[in-house]
């Protein structure tokens, strides 16, 4: 049956400081959900609050966003942290966004591991564990979003964890399901108008195409698109006026 | 009425990384509530899990232990942090040693600044405003341990947050009931036996003697032990044997 | 005598990690010095490295231009750290910096301190000595931009310590030669042409004008102009114009 | 022909802020050459001084220990840094401490990474190449200790730096010389008389024994000591007797 609502998430709230990044008042205005930096990667308590009371404003679901301990790579560094410290870390950040859902009376709708946490847990069965048994002890029941096909899809199902699918609008895919890398030709799908057709087959038709053209039946619930430059913030506007024109909902309460 | 019990209440779990420091493993068997660092001053996630862990273990009161966002001078100097700025980073450290409270199933029973935070609060209303409302924030029922007199006090009082007094056992108190400095001769008491009578005297007459002699009425609800250095672990011991030979019970239920 | 050139300076290098800050690409072609930051309130080793690069590719003074270790507050929250330990952290940044220096062959001119590290110094006599002994530590004839009858200037003379007097461009004066605090109407002018005009009286003929309208003659030798806005770059356009128009060269070797 | 004096090396100044590591004081006085930490995973500024003074007056060789931004994990956990990025972060450390040395008069003896920086430097030709032009921009007279065998090695030899080829005094070998990893049994031989006469035969007799019991020649200049434990300032006391015993002495002028 064709879905008549989908999910679209986007990363928010990784300003620091003196430091502004994206353009968060304006997406959170497009998106339904969103995935807000707990002060580790970017973020800080400020920030947090902002965003978090942004977010209830715009009746937006509020996802954390840990990451690696590393503001200065902002996250995108692969680190190796022993495995309980890692459940630790991310405990932490959650624990800290969530005193702000708290005080604005919302309640986290969902984690999402961010940058190179989330890219290591692809494949990396360890840390795919560390990140669940975080969210576990929290919350059994808060959902986290994984890539379809990943270790950390794998590990949440195992142990029963509740997950949702994530696909990205503006990447290529390979045939397993994994992202192209970044560094191929390729990888980053730019053109807004085939983006929000790709999106638009996602959603109504559950398939993404390979960057070989096949087709793979995936059924994803939330759909990541990205706010940190104008023409981002572009893509997303194109991308909602296709879903709404052909009668899909934004929304979050999918899953 | 003389009371029968009183709260012995330790700063905890001030360990970062690779680095140690405390007794923590001798101390919390003496004690019966601690304040734990919440990563900022002071303590990381591992040693949250820990501490949380540990205090549940020994049945004994957990306290949020948040100070100023500063490592390097372990949260002793001075900062002007902006008002609105200083409660978010307050929140974010409570949030974040809630959650092991929450995993390891504890209810957190109260907030202690830390160092610097706590003393710029004697005097300042705009600091302890900020802590008080990060506070209220979070749990309108949640006490904050503060010195008699203090603006921390003060303020705590008018917007209706729960106190906890707190008198500090190896301390020489001016008439006003402030501490008097480090600085000055006479300002830390290091004879145990010495200390263990003065906190006697706290609980069962319920007044302090100043540093001149005086007798000044007071009714402390908790007194801090320090448990830095192994003569400090000694002088908690000396004062639980005191209390215990006057049938005084160590225990954080009477507030 | 009509002086014939003078220094412009602004502060650049701000950048830290994902996180960009100002316009150093458009500025650095206008001054004549830049304040580079050494990394503890902004700045990281590859922003130092660039901008170190970019400096000696235009042929601009460079300057070290420590904080203090508060990147969240971007320094610019006061901060009461021991002497010996200021001199220490002040040290530590400029040699971070000096090494980048060294790698591009260039000789570092001036030391700068930012934010709130050089507001204290204005009357504090014991941060203005943790200054001067850092810098003479380095290098006794390293000049340090100072403000006219500012504790650091004076305790700079005082320890011989080579100086460098620095007027605001678009500051509105006190008759003490003190600046009109940011929060009192009027203390920051926004007119680029009456900012030009200004400059130029400083230059040409060496007086500031202050906020009530008085003359005060004091012979700045360099002027401070901010470029962390499209806006603050064109002002510095329109002063640079202001000066070229009469025959006054932006150089910075005039002291 | 049987060398008379051998470089003994241990790592110090790894204290921060409130936060004390290693006995320094005792083992300054038993090594001839220091590493000490530049602040990313341990050390700070007033750490830094300190170590360099007293190096100086024991007449101890100084080296920089530059290691991961990192110190929660201390350094030792593996990260992913973009190589030239990890070039400027080791030349940002290594000019911190040389301010220190030239503050205190004394140059620069050696460069030696720390943690997971050098082991990852073993196998890992991009971060031993990072480490290389680090020091080499610098001074490329400047030796960096290195294991036998190692990309470390290798790169600094292919690129012209000068090399110091250190053993470790109580490590198990493996025959192509690398470490056998601590998580294996018999990594870390403990006593302290079989350390003493494993470092007594690599100095007077140039080979090293492996765990299985071979002989393999190999010339270290420097044998790396640990002074992190009350036990470990006692081994290299006992280290210290045997050379002296068989009129080795202990000093850094054989490279």
């Amino acid at each position: 049956m064709q879905r008549r609502q989908i999910d679209l998430n986007c990363d928010m709230g990784e300003g620091f400081g003196a430091y502004q990044l994206g353009n968060d008042d304006d997406v959170i205005k497009l998106v339904s959900s969103v995935n807000i930096a707990c002060g580790y990667h970017g973020g800080d308590p400020d920030v947090m609050d902002h965003t978090v009371a942004m977010a209830n404003k715009y009746n937006v679901g509020i996802g954390a966003h840990p990451g690696f301990p590393n503001l200065l790579g902002f996250g995108r560094w692969n680190m190796d942290i022993p495995s309980k410290t890692l459940t630790n870390l991310i405990m932490y950040q959650i624990g800290a966004l969530d005193i702000f859902c708290r005080k604005h009376g919302v309640t986290m709708q969902h984690v999402k591991p961010h940058g190179n946490l989330n890219n290591m847990a692809d494949t990396d069965t360890m840390i795919a564990t560390s990140i669940v048994d975080a969210v576990q002890s929290i919350n059994p029941k808060l959902p986290i979003y994984v890539k379809p096909n990943s270790e950390l899809e794998k590990v949440a199902n195992e142990k029963g964890q509740p997950i949702v699918l994530e696909l990205f609008a503006d990447r290529a895919y390979n045939k397993d399901l994994t992202l192209v890398p970044r560094c191929q030709v390729g990888a980053v799908i730019t053109d807004p108008h085939q983006v929000a057709m790709n999106v638009l087959k996602m959603v109504t038709e559950n398939y993404i195409t390979t960057i070989t053209g096949e087709k793979i039946a995936v059924e994803g619930q939330t759909i990541c698109v990205h706010g940190d430059t104008p023409s981002a913030v572009e893509m997303i506007r194109v991308i909602r006026e296709k879903l709404e024109e052909n009668q899909i909902m934004i929304a979050s309460s999918n899953y």
